[in-house]
């Protein structure tokens, strides 16, 4: 038995989300789906990370195992053709060692959330960003940010149907940047609560628009208590970017 | 009779282009039938550049006249509430004087030709890129076209159906770059012939495949031969990205 390593993007627009399921098209079993064609074997694909419906993939990772040796490039070729015409593509495709795991192996996990702010509707950038229409203070939400940095009980940030054991993370980094009309928030830590990143945006976003001080978000994360959460910003504006192992 | 201009960005995929046509649905007529329920008043709107089916505008210029007088950013909301769902968008529209025309007030036009240079396909980039899988040389692209600057009968690079009277044009940008996985191709002149933009990348794309040398390329311009032309590049991966007055 071989272990391969898959790096994936995707447009989540069409998908249910990374993870089958019954009520609609997933990007797992899109993938496996192309991998049972070109191997004859079905085989589960597991991710670093289980992307919600709408959020998309620059950089997920996948693992799978396959009986026969495949080359990496052959690999991806026979994949992203069996994949066509749903929007996923496979960057890259290698042998890894058999105790390699897509997601208990990532030390860390890179997000960015975009948003474009300006009063005119997205066009070229629909379902890839999150429009807000309001100006938003970038400076402001990043200062404000800072204070999520660290070892925190992100309860306040975590959805309801999180099954995480802990609601303790660790956040390594939470930039906000404006270019023109475009805000980006890049977050990273080792792993991320069920919509976190969506959570602490759509928080960060009250700041911008001066409805919280940065002191209101310092209280919402010392609450604990997801009521106290901003609005979840919505998926279109969510790419997992990298993930580091 | 007030005469406005308007910025307009759109994603013209879902179009047969800027121009009204019997065969689907235009970027023209969907701006002029929100003119016209906000106005009751029909009007044509003329553009600057009259982009081809599934081409892209970032900063395409319009301009129309109205018995009312409306303040620029009322007009704007106004248009960009009757535009939806359509994949366009007001950027910014303004009162200007009775004399401006869209089209032959233009002292320069400028487009981005994107090419996403790898194996695999695109996803989140599909319909706004040319997704071109050997890899291309920017450097020698961008040398060889530098042989196109200048004043020069672009017969070569014209289209058969080219309304234009004369096929000189004086090109004043030519610049390919590569960041990463993508290659842009500035190009900027007063006015360009049809489908000059994507002839020359068509071009440009046999000289970074080193199907072409540069010389070819020269030899292409002098030959003044439509038939000497290399593929015209697929609309997909042309942005009108600003006019200039």
């Amino acid at each position: 038995m071989y272990r391969y390593k898959l790096t994936i993007e995707y447009d989540g627009t069409p998908f249910v989300g990374w993870q089958r399921q019954a009520n609609g098209p997933s990007v797992q079993e899109a993938i496996e789906a192309a991998v049972e064609r070109i191997s004859r074997e079905r085989r589960v694909v597991h991710a670093a990370g289980r992307t919600d419906a709408g959020v998309h993939a620059r950089g997920q990772i996948g693992h799978f195992d396959l009986t026969r040796e495949w080359r990496g490039d052959r690999l991806r070729e026979a994949l992203n053709a069996h994949l066509k015409p749903a929007p996923i593509a496979i960057i890259a495709a290698e042998k890894v060692p058999p105790d390699f795991e897509a997601r208990f192996s990532a030390i860390a996990r890179h997000y960015v959330y975009r948003i474009l702010n300006r009063r005119a509707p997205p066009t070229l950038e629909r379902d890839h960003v999150w429009h807000v229409a309001r100006r938003l203070d970038a400076s402001a939400m990043h200062a404000a940010a800072q204070c999520l940095l660290g070892r925190h009980d992100f309860s306040t940030f975590r959805a309801a149907e999180c099954q995480a054991n802990s609601p303790v993370r660790t956040l390594d980094r939470l930039d906000v940047t404006r270019t023109g009309e475009l805000i980006e928030i890049h977050a990273s830590a080792r792993s991320f609560l069920h919509t976190q990143v969506r959570s602490m945006v759509g928080s960060l976003e009250h700041v911008g628009s001066a409805k919280w001080t940065a002191r209101d978000l310092e209280a919402a994360l010392d609450a604990r208590d997801r009521t106290r959460c901003g609005t979840v910003a919505p998926a279109s504006g969510l790419f997992l970017m990298r993930v580091d192992y």
